[in-house]
């Protein structure tokens, strides 16, 4: 079983779908933490949430709910479009309402003036929820995911719907702790790290990461709930915790922050980037062993 | 005028008015971008808009809006407690149904669990539309922001609803530029970064506000629309631009990356942290002026 953050017909269905999940083992859940929890729990092998970017605003939520409580791990990320479907009932006539999360509605709301000028738009709790909405007979049209009309017996007004060309939500698959996937050279490695207010502390964390030639990739601070003078630093950077500089960059975050806690190494969904040899950490480590055993100097 | 992110009756007019403003000069704009660019135009003054941790989904928003386009500058910050009012109609009887922005519904769930089992929740566009749509007699109660009671003659059933009780919103109010605030002392200042990706950018930065023992108190990074191999990073720090140490790091900021962009000096909404002196600035740069003219070694 895969937990997801529902319902049925969102884009986290369809990034599930996307990482390999088949159609029959997803289920949804009505949060990112109570997805998280039931992974926690071993009631689901694994959980899909979003993590960046979202149009259903669940970002902050998941970064909290991966730092507290259990450790998971990511083992696959994935990154979607946001592109919309505009659905309608078969034969329905002309479209007097349409209804979508009002955070959908806030992307297409071009495309709407322009091809549904007459329209009047109804929020909804989720794009899903739109559609069915629509299927029940409330509204005319539901600007949705895509995958919402593998559930919902609607017609396909138009596709590929989005003011912003460039909008994208990046999921995560989740689990319980547990050997990494392989590396691929092509890998990401995500950490939260907590970190006391002083000046100096993320640059110290940061300069960890430079020494090895190590690229970030996404940096967000956050300050720590309820315990005053701690931020919490969010870190994705290129590489994968089995590489010898990896392990090293994260042995040293973990000496300057006892609570940096591991948030996955997973091939990245985008690749780029020339993958960087770890030759000369082997070499010197090799040195360094040599000159202890009084083989070399 | 005073523009900001509207409709009437949200957080942001709270926000707007917390900041100084009066009722009769406030103009409320669709979305972030148009309360900017209004601002811009010279058609309104400045802008109140929300930055970080919003419960109306309006942060990436607020943050592209503030680096694209002509400059903007913040002269003032506030922070509001993210505590919800609810409302209903005067003598309006049993509560049937709910209604509110699908994030705020997220943020009294548990509230409405408790107190309000056995009604139906409604999703609208933002809490203000919830409140006008209870006017209306579309439903029985409306979760708003406590500013919405200005404008729609409710009855408030409930105040302080929030199941979360950290939940903050954070505000700013932006000017073309011109002279900034005088430093109090208790300041923060603002950037955002464009720097090219490549391993340690971030580091050389954070370094050169380290080793000047500037205070970071927030860093978030985006990449950069449409042109790929960019990021931005946002970074808030303690200080004044006023100050020698703080105008020292901006223009070692600006030397490494010269799309840096200034978004303000102003007090801080929560005061904390002992100010730094500028003592070994001011004495240093006297040594080196004294050194050029020969008159000390």
């Amino acid at each position: 079983m895969l937990a997801y953050f529902g319902p049925q017909g969102t884009f986290t269905e369809q990034a599930a779908l996307g990482l390999g999940a088949s159609p029959d083992e997803l289920v949804p859940y009505d949060t990112v933490p109570a997805a998280l929890a039931a992974t926690r729990r071993g009631d689901a092998e694994a959980a899909c949430v979003p993590v960046e970017n979202s149009v259903e605003g669940a970002v902050p939520a998941t970064m909290d709910a991966l730092t507290e409580g259990e450790p998971l791990v990511a083992v696959a990320e994935t990154v979607l479009d946001v592109r919309f479907s505009v659905l309608v009932r078969p034969g329905g006539g002309e479209v007097k309402t349409v209804a979508s999360h009002p955070h959908a509605l806030a992307q297409v709301r071009h495309w709407l003036a322009e091809h549904l000028p007459a329209a009047d738009v109804v929020a909804t709790t989720s794009t899903a929820a739109a559609a069915r909405a629509v299927l029940a007979g409330e509204f005319d049209a539901a600007v949705s995911a895509p995958v919402a009309v593998r559930h919902y017996p609607l017609e396909v007004l138009a596709t590929d719907v989005a003011d912003v060309r460039d909008a994208k939500t990046r999921f995560l698959l989740l689990r319980r702790p547990g050997p990494p996937p392989a590396p691929t050279g092509q890998d990401r490695t995500s950490v939260v790290v907590t970190a006391t207010d002083r000046v100096g502390a993320l640059s110290e964390l940061l300069t960890e990461l430079a020494l090895r030639r190590i690229n970030l990739t996404r940096i967000e601070s956050r300050p720590t709930k309820g315990r005053l003078g701690e931020y919490r630093f969010y870190i994705d950077f290129d590489g994968h915790v089995a590489e010898p500089r990896v392990g090293d960059a994260l042995a040293a975050l973990r000496r300057h922050c006892p609570d940096t806690r591991f948030l996955g190494s997973y091939p990245k969904a985008e690749p780029g980037g020339a993958p960087v040899g770890d030759e000369e950490f082997v070499a010197a480590a090799e040195w360094v062993a040599a000159v202890r055993e009084g083989r070399g100097a």
